[in-house]
């Protein structure tokens, strides 16, 4: 395998702007091309989540690759939800190295904000399971509960859950502050965080990654550079949460951390600084726990104790990250390259404190279904000892087991296995709207929206019940359980002779 | 470079199904299993082309995975528009040769027939450029006036046209009813032809692909295998006509080709047979020309000589291509490889008269924007010497050229470059619809749609305005020329002195 090189990159400010998608995807060529030796391309890929929806254009390849002046060249629309552009970097990466093409063109790009919130949020939500959708469930929706139950498993309280996203989102705006293309460039106090509104408990506002516009470019090429592509992994998981072993960890991030790593030949301990996919401020935490950087249920100490912070022994999200660079969906992976890139280079807006030679991206799709790790390192570092390497071995070689099963039958009572409150709810739902995870007696889950908002904490038991198509659940009061324990009792007395003689029953004699 | 092969092909019979894009997938991927000797996969790459319109769903690639029960391992979604399914292929075997992967699922997929034709034509008619959507133009309505002009430059009548449209749609209503996967399973009569309505003239109904429900899969494995992927190239071309040079080819086609028989060592002429993008009579036509099967303009000929019937020299289309066979977008590209690879081992419905040792399919993206080539060959060929082989050397290594140039203002008046008459019009667009390119002094191109549609002729002079956004033409009727001469003769004469001397004019001493 050809070892692949970085040669060039850019990005647009990230933010509302007044420019088309293609426009943003041209602005960002034209830095990325500023940025490189390397002049000339031979294909283009593409990352891309909805431009279809977003904007009402398909064929989205074929147009960008004509607003580049790029027409004739092979050009490819790549896409795995909001990892499309890590996705469209990684397919760059394998043709590059196929050896079919020389300099390569990858680019990310959304363009969101023309559209109104709750569009935003009804197109961002098709990303989620049907059946979870027809509940209410958006994204903050799924990322919140996931968060309850990380709470609840690692033993936070929930005040020191929220100082503890609170750590995320102020180390986030505060490199963001100091990074020229983010979206937010102010730093934020404890009072601006506590005091934003939630969207969906226990996630505030400034917990949730913005709706952002904005294009990202990077050159891949086989002819050395400065900075080398050193291993790079992908990793999927369901897509939806009743179908996952885990609440609290994102195995599609763990299959390709641990791809990513086998094929640099590196442990996470040698990775210097690291962008990560914090949509959601408990995201970062988990990922830094899925990446290996801390162990399970540690990230949000090691938040706390600066070690992720700029001067800290790795920082993550140098850039802000999602949180407050931004986050043009299809554009996020792309941006997170030329982060570490520029990181590596020491030309990032937020300077590290140390020199870097080493450095990992991590993208998320959906919600944890479709994620990327890519490992860049410079070309000068002597880390850098084995390249080219042998792909790793894919962990997961399988058969396909096609299922065919239906999903089980709405059971009539089970417990909350997470919960949230949504108080930014999609068309058709008022807030606030609880929605929890359900596990049934046999363990199947089910999503179920509540009756009303009281009385919800996980392990709860419920009842639960169908209204016209949605599943829909009742937490059992005390009086509910009292009149359960009392008619289970009732049924065990034998009836009473005079029952047995009631007008209208059939008499034996 | 390592070689690709191809170790098992299957797909659903195309055509109306009851059954979700999932279960399609399902379907197609289990077939091609039982195929295959292969039966572990290490990545999926999914063509498919609009989803998210189609079916309400995005993030495809990781609920497809889930549902053949590949969760964990890699799965990217690749699109190109109608091309989406060869493009996954293009990117399986960059992913297979860069050696990232040794057995790589490749899937194509689309669920269309349960939306309504205008709903279906609007979601297929985004990949249009937006002006020309603007002004009611569709896929038929360009694909017509791609048509028209052909006609115009090679000289052909009216009539004579229309019998060599006819003997394709013939030609391949005859094949595709003996194959089983095909839609359509019966053979049509000139009659039938005859009688079939015009969607835009000068093409009838049965010039143009159904809409079509279906999933094609393939396995490419670098294990050795009884056929492999010799040849690959994609090219590109301008979204809108009025960016074109030619009417009359696909460049992005010629490209395409270029490239795949450079990276195969052949000429056209070691094609046994091919399978090509009829979305149209006349593209097949066209196409053949493209891929240099035939000169420019000769390629109705063959067709009316019989050279590309099942029993002729070079066999096109043989399994019906997406005539009859059906167009379900995102899965064409795939089932042309699974036609292709099931000639070469005449497992084919239709039976070859001759052994065919290499073959060729052919995709392409919108409206000939974004197209692919792919050559197959048995490996147990003496032709199949040089394997693996280096790629192509890129015919076209770009400087991009970014333009930022607006599009020229609209002219008052210009000729027909060439027109057509609408009668399946969008939502918003009364039928008869007249639409034409038209090519003002400068040599600008237009689309604009007519205020009636009489007097239609490639050459005519017309008038050109704006009216609500949208570009119309009046052609100029021979009235209208008298009346214009007698203006200029009138514009030459000296004004009369007594018009010199009209009250509230300036007047000077």
């Amino acid at each position: 395998m050809a070892t692949v090189y970085v040669a060039g990159v850019g990005m647009t400010k990230f933010g509302r702007s007044p420019q088309t998608l293609t426009e943003l995807c041209c602005e960002a060529t034209s830095r990325a091309l500023s940025d490189s030796a390397i002049q000339e391309i031979e294909a283009l890929y593409l990352g891309v989540m909805n431009p279809e929806e977003f904007t009402g254009d398909s064929n989205i390849a074929s147009r960008i690759a004509e607003a580049l002046g790029l027409t004739g060249l092979p050009a490819l629309r790549i896409e795995t939800a909001s990892s499309a552009g890590a996705a469209a970097f990684h397919a760059a990466f394998q043709a590059v190295a196929s050896g079919s093409y020389r300099h390569v063109l990858v680019l990310g790009g959304e363009k969101m904000t023309h559209l109104s919130t709750s569009a935003t949020t009804r197109i961002l939500a098709e990303v989620i399971d049907r059946q979870e959708r027809q509940c209410g469930a958006t994204m903050p929706a799924l990322a919140a509960m996931i968060t309850e139950r990380y709470r609840k498993r690692y033993r936070l309280s929930p005040a020191r859950l929220e100082r503890l996203l609170c750590r995320v989102a102020m180390k986030n705006h505060l490199n963001g502050s100091r990074n020229p293309y983010a979206q937010f460039q102010q730093a934020i106090t404890e009072q601006t965080y506590f005091s934003s509104k939630f969207v969906s408990t226990p996630l505030r506002l400034y917990d949730c990654s913005p709706i952002t516009d904005g294009a990202a470019a990077a050159i891949l090429t086989s002819e050395k550079t400065d900075v080398a592509v050193s291993g790079v992994g992908q990793g999927t998981g369901p897509v939806s949460l009743r179908e996952r072993d885990s609440f609290t960890s994102f195995r599609a991030t763990q299959i390709a951390a641990a791809r990513a790593y086998r094929m640099a030949g590196i442990s996470p301990r040698e990775i210097d600084f690291a962008e990560v996919h914090d949509a959601f401020t408990s995201f970062e935490i988990i990922s830094t726990e899925d990446l290996g950087f801390f162990p399970a249920g540690r990230g949000g100490d090691a938040v706390e104790e600066g070690k992720t912070a700029l001067d800290g022994p790795l920082p993550v999200n140098p850039s802000g990250g999602l949180k407050s660079r931004g986050h043009p969906v299809g554009a996020s992976g792309v941006a997170q390259l030329v982060e570490v890139v520029r990181g590596l280079r020491g030309s990032a807006g937020a300077k590290l404190k140390r020199e870097a030679k080493r450095a990992l991206a991590q993208s998320t799709g959906g919600l944890g279904t479709n994620n990327f790790v890519t490992i860049v390192e410079r070309t000068d570092s002597p880390l850098m000892k084995n390249l080219p390497l042998p792909p790793a071995p894919p962990p997961g070689r399988k058969r396909p087991a096609i299922k065919r099963t239906q999903p089980p039958a709405l059971s009539e009572e089970g417990r909350i296995e997470t919960f949230t409150v949504l108080y930014v709810t999609p068309d058709g739902f008022l807030p606030p709207l609880a929605l929890a995870l359900i596990r049934d007696r046999q363990g199947s889950l089910f999503m179920a929206q509540g009756e009303d908002v009281s009385h919800l904490k996980i392990g709860r038991e419920v009842y639960l019940r169908q209204v016209g198509g949605r599943n829909v659940f009742t937490v059992k009061s005390h009086l509910m359980k009292v009149r359960e324990a009392l008619k289970k009792l009732l049924s065990r007395v034998p009836p009473l002779p005079a029952q047995r003689r009631r007008p209208g029953k059939k008499e034996t004699p």
